[in-house]
């Protein structure tokens, strides 16, 4: 992320992650107060081991891009809602136009947790458990929903 | 995609797809006019051996997000800027603005082609030999640029 | 409605259309959570005998396009203004600016209770009495913006 | 609709209706250049035999909401896209946000079609031929995807 | 006004109005909850003497709009900032982008303060002693931003 | 105006005056480029007999706002759009988003007309002559919509 | 500055070119309040002696604009939030989209202390001790988000 | 800039800084395609001699925000219209927005012409030719405006 205030937005795409067993780093990047930092990071993130990496930051929001301009594992991009920031659509533009050849994986506006659940999605293709581990939490919500019908009231099907 | 009126954007990903390599199969599910044939395309992705998979529409754009609470592989959404549409904002917030638990990776308005190449940093997770291709792609990007420095006149550093 | 959170703003359809005396049943089908639900809500609508479905969501708001894709009664869609969502822009849009073929009879941000009174305007096409009601409702309307001139002092006419 | 310039869109309304066999008057009322008429059309209605109102109008499009207060006819709005219009954002919300009291069904801008078979739809509720109209023309919305899907090469399915 | 909860935004109109010795009337016209009322209010409001008239609403505000359809007197229209209302926007298109041949004489957000002054200024235009009284008033904004100068320190210039 | 090249919008507000045997002077003001210009041209306004000041300009467009400033004249501002501008929206909020104590009367996008029919009513409060011309000019618009109907077949009322 | 109320604002530039040693004013100059003295303000800051101009204002923020046609020295424009300001896209727009001759340094929304880092940038082109000021500061925001990662428990590089 | 393909929008720059008789330098820098060469081409900017440096760049715009977080030269930013881009929000937005601490000197949408006579209004601090230059520069805007007045037949003050 690009600074320690986006982290109560970010903490939940950690959790989350957690939650389905996936180990996580977790660290601050700023693409324009620690520029050369972002360009090692990114450079040594596929030798480091890295599969997946989620970039959250709002504003004129460069990190996610610039991150995906040097490496080529897939990158999340968060688009995180902070103060003077026009209802967040600064980030939101900032990650999601990317000129073509140079992709950001963007999720909706704090979308921290579902940042996590695309990464994870992305690491079941090569990891049967964890796949099981998405198809329980995709029924987790389904029954979440039917939990939410009882508390109405019961089911009118 | 939804329509076939989204091909002339859609096909920027199936060439740069055929670039690197990867299969793909290409077809029209409708999530307004055929929702049937979206549940059953959907459910059965994994098991007919699908990794990923990009939806691609306009307007209310509710395909990349149906067929994302229909699977757990990891769904790319291309917004389609079709007539009518606002600039292309309808497609870019309903593929983008999805609640939590139900990801769509989303890319750039018409940005079928980053569909592409996220779709093969996905897959190169396990095929070294796409991790490679992204890499020589990168490669290109880079000496494209410098051509363009050198028609200009040559390069100022 | 999408979600148990879409309660306090959906209620308001509920409770003007029993102030009508229109019956209703109010329950939960999540798009993306309960995809398969949502099918099968739509698709037996019909056959319970239902004449109108008003249904509400936020952010990707699909659960509204959705059900208007799997049935041929009346849809209207209430955009449900949560929180990360721009000011409502994404289930607006997201409910609105559906395809050619597949209508939702939109109504305003949060205006669940214009949905109720256009529900009892549609079946007071064949319901003698709940004419009379919508039309004693008009007319309390203007009853209401008459104690307020008088509030304010009486009126300059 | 509020002027003959919005004939060209507002035409698909009448095509759908009439493909149907559903009745339909077309007929130019403007709000704000023939406010007496407007008021003296919306009054008289229902006892003129009206069922389902559709208006159209660009700009401050003020023609849907006011007939929309002048009656308790179901009215439907189309935001027309005229020049000078912001893409049509102007008659998007004037038509959609209307206050709480008198509601507006909203169709997508431009989306005279749809306007046509939402008036269908509700129609339809009491007349058993015009539904089997609407479930043949959503069978209809579904084969021709079928088509596009044989000239793309065959089904993957 | 359109209704009594656009007090609090249009007694600024008043208060300005009175400090400058103009003679006003305040009332209640809905568009959509008393649409004779309105046809009446503004087709009588020459005969009534009225010489501007001020009209304010929020969301999808026909107010403004209709009233100029049925005077050729001018008319200064408010856009107020109500709930639900995407900050504004709504009311703003709805009041500014007037067709042609009805213009709406359209000041900022909440802006009723500027329509006093903009109706005294049109006043002023037969009237020396208004005329007067506009000079202090321009005089007086001058005056404040000395006294805000004085207490930042003293002047630079 | 601002610019030559505002010309072909504003010409309509000329036009329309002179059909209403309004005098008008025509003149080129750029706050920008000619700030010196602008100051005299608002200061000796009512000195060199003006009633109404119509301002056009586009993009950050600050002519109506200080000429509103430097004059105690009801100021009309015409938004026009220009290339580069975003739809208008720049033109559109810096002409109506004026301070408290600064009114501009803004008009609708490229609504130059409309600014040359609210100079006429606010000249006509004073100018019974000019009075009928806007009577009768309202008139002829109810007439055009009557032959509109008469051209669409005859009318259904 | 337009107004005392744009200081807590604005007071970010003062501090942090005090931060580096550059000699500030300041002062409240009002477009649309103190035309005049805005003309004097801006004409008269060369032979004063200043170098850069700070503009801080909000709505239709005409005063950066509006100094940098009086003065060929560089001006930077504040956008201010304030109240009814639509987030802010009001003051945005007026300062940035300046027509061609006469540009604004626009900086982010309420982004007063990055116009002082631009001020002092540009001062220290012909001021050696500036510059390493400037230096030292961009290290120092390393240095802090350095910090911050050991705050979050060591860096993972 | 970006690309080749922004030269059509920032010739405008080298011309008039050319005008000027200010020495410049036209390269490719790409943020996402060569983000090794923008480190190299900011880091060494000062090394080589550089005084401002004006960066174009089109939708997810990062190049003058990533240049301006590589050096403490100032860096003016010019938001380049692409297609695909929603009429250019989204390069403005990347542009503008930028966080505490790293500012870019935004100019309008294509507005690459300001952004040299930004520079050289930077340059011209120290040096009184180019000040002279930019005072004539002004005069012939202002007499542009004349000759403009004098097409129209004259002028009216």
């Amino acid at each position: 992320m690009g600074s320690k205030s986006d982290l109560p937005v970010m903490q939940a795409a950690v959790d989350i992650l957690e939650q389905f067993g996936v180990e996580t780093e977790v660290t601050i990047v700023s693409a324009h107060r620690t520029p050369d930092r972002m360009v090692q990071y990114a450079k040594t993130a596929t030798t480091r081991g890295l599969k997946v990496i989620i970039a959250g930051a709002g504003g004129a929001a460069h990190l996610p891009g610039m991150v995906a301009s040097l490496t080529t594992l897939p990158v999340i991009g968060v688009p995180v809602k902070s103060s003077n920031s026009m209802d967040g659509w600064d980030s939101i533009l900032s990650i999601l136009q990317m000129p073509g050849g140079v992709p950001v994986a963007t999720v909706a506006l704090n979308g921290a947790k579902n940042a996590g659940i695309l990464a994870a999605s992305i690491l079941a293709l090569s990891d049967g458990g964890l796949a099981n581990n998405l198809t329980d939490y995709k029924q987790q919500l389904t029954e979440k929903v039917n939990q939410q019908i009882d508390e109405l009231g019961g089911d009118v099907l």
